[in-house]
């Protein structure tokens, strides 16, 4: 298509992303975001491979690698510190043809910030409304500017305002029953080897360590606690630590000292939620994209690939046809929903497989651990991986 | 992966459009040609969609929307002029996101040319021998020239040298029983509507006009005749247009007009060959590529587009991934072997079908025709289009 200008709203992965995308393409790209700093609200996420395939194709394969974990193993223990399963990814990566990459999220920020253009991101700009004309799409945001294209992009995460806008009806967020406490901490073989992603897993709770590279090299884990609770409210005066202590008295050595290392400041607390998958991505001219699009629980690792993957379509669908952009969008709702609803309903159903909402089905599932051998876990992230837009 | 280096073995469509998919990736492209001139084979290409938006991915959608020709319409008529079926190619259109479009081979070669930059095609370079290392691929000329290359692609045409080092035996081509007369000639309503691709059926015969393009907003038809005939040889000292006067006497008025109208020495006179689906495509760092490693009948008029698609899914195997080149011309294979193998038997079937290879079925083809009303010739198309690697 011609020259296209487009008007992001959001500068999470999936906005910058997608701003790259489109630059490449040849448009002209304006990204706006409401925060004053951009913060990634996750400390740390797993890219899958069909993640880092999108991003090797935008170029990005080097500087991906450099700031991406090195993970070669996969481990399951029980709570009270026994090896339920310990199996090589290299199958995996054999079979899709890409490592996957835990990568911090700040990293992968301003990795994408730095690609895009820092210059070309408005802070401070908070949306308060879209309107579109025939030819256009308006975003206009509560300092009084304005902002026009021919098309427009929520990516404004889980909490979109734009959302509302493009489906026609207010959305609700789903809890998904479990709390989440995640960051960084300094890589060590006492919290783990340093080459594998460790599980602990039971009574419905999860202790996990991730290795997160850094663009010098560093050596660190990304670690991560859930604890199923009717209530996710935090207590008053919290000391997050202590609250992890509590929820995980008795359980195995390596997951105490992770605890006791950690700074009680720098603990992410997040009431998971995802979104019922919607019946509409797209508005016109306006399109969702990201968290926006398909808020999902965090429980098959896609959250941020999915927003990877929806960028590099998005920009195939408008730079390979030519009946414009209302039809380009339609094309890219069409690509996109049955993908990402497949994604948000299974990560749901894992997400209550691991956290007792059947307390049965996960009893059965730590006894199955116990057989795995690594082949089942693998096959069901490579169906995930390989009906990716990518190869 | 890592800056490679590609020797590329061919400097038509698919080599051409393989050199710049990898040039856009930042790789270093050589492409070498027997050629002392390069002169496509035939006259035109019907460039269906699914071949235009890999163009428009490669950024080349301006460019072949310029030298496109403008078929909104597709009809059939009996060998004595009686119309059978015509109806607009809209639908097609509006359900693919892009219309396709037939152009003249040197114009579609010279735009890729200019592309792909002229003085990087070594010309008069014969391939006489490919070897390969454990890291290399190394291709050796007639005049004692060597390129080495990360990987060697052999898009050397149906005719490839490449393809025995390849699959590992000679391959024959096999005569699709019938004799194509093509080439081009200036546009008018006396041979055929300016906006419609016209077919005239009859005998197992098949005499059409298609609208071309040009960069210089020439207007042209693509003309075609078809001839089933045991004996493809060439009779001595023929005159093609008097050859094509024989075997279409007595077809109406719009055939008799169009063949009068033709400078006989610029007559393209081909026997139709296919080549069976190779049992691989692939070897090591050696690739086949377009047709060389599918060589098909233009009945489904995708052989141009397939090169095309070919290149395109190359380019993507090499960047998406990170194990290597060995294992991206595997995933290639895997992706490319079923797609064009399909076309290939399809192209087969339908130019049986449509040469009377079974008289009686050909016969009840010319009476269905009468009820056509569009829709079952453009979802088959379609069909093809869809299932192609953009979208």
């Amino acid at each position: 298509m011609e020259r296209l200008k487009v008007v992001i709203i959001g500068a999470g992965m999936g906005g910058l992303a997608t701003g790259i995308a489109l630059q490449q393409a040849g448009y002209e790209v304006e990204i706006y975001d409401r925060a004053s700093e951009l913060r990634p609200a996750g400390a740390a996420i797993s890219l899958w491979s069909n993640g880092v395939k999108v991003l090797n194709r935008m170029g990005l394969g080097a500087e991906i690698a450099k700031i991406g974990g090195q993970m070669e193993r996969m481990a399951y223990y029980s709570h009270t510190g026994e090896q339920l399963t310990d199996f090589s990814l290299s199958p995996l990566v054999e079979r899709v043809g890409q490592q996957p990459y835990p990568v911090a999220r700040t990293d992968l920020q301003q990795m994408l910030l730095e690609t895009f253009g820092a210059d070309k991101v408005c802070l401070n700009a908070k949306c308060v409304n879209i309107q579109q004309t025939p030819d256009s799409a308006i975003a206009s945001f509560a300092d009084g500017q304005i902002a026009t294209g021919d098309l427009a992009i929520g990516a404004d995460g889980t909490h979109s305002a734009i959302r509302q806008y493009v489906v026609g009806r207010s959305v609700t967020r789903r809890y998904a029953g479990y709390v989440n406490w995640n960051g960084l901490v300094e890589a060590s073989e006492d919290l783990g080897p340093l080459n594998s992603w460790v599980l602990h897993v039971g009574e419905f709770k999860r202790a996990s360590v991730m290795p997160v590279g850094g663009p010098n090299g560093e050596r660190r884990f990304y670690y991560f606690f859930d604890v199923p609770m009717a209530d996710a409210t935090e207590p008053l005066q919290a000391d997050r630590r202590e609250e992890l202590a509590r929820h995980f008295q008795g359980w195995a050595d390596p997951v105490q000292r992770l605890i006791q290392r950690l700074d009680p400041a720098k603990i992410n607390r997040i009431a998971i939620h995802d979104v019922e998958p919607l019946e509409t991505m797209v508005r016109d001219r306006v399109a969702l994209l990201g968290d926006a699009a398909h808020s999902t629980c965090p429980d098959l690792g896609q959250g941020g690939a999915q927003a990877i993957e929806d960028a590099f379509v998005l920009a195939n669908c408008l730079v390979t046809n030519n009946l414009g952009v209302v039809d380009a969008l339609k094309r890219y709702e069409a690509l996109r929903q049955a993908r990402t609803a497949d994604i948000i309903l299974r990560a749901r159903k894992r997400s209550e497989l691991t956290h007792g909402k059947d307390p049965a089905r996960t009893l059965q599932w730590y006894r199955d651990l116990k057989q795995e051998d690594g082949s089942g876990i693998i096959d069901g992230i490579c169906r995930t991986i390989l009906t990716g837009p990518l190869y």
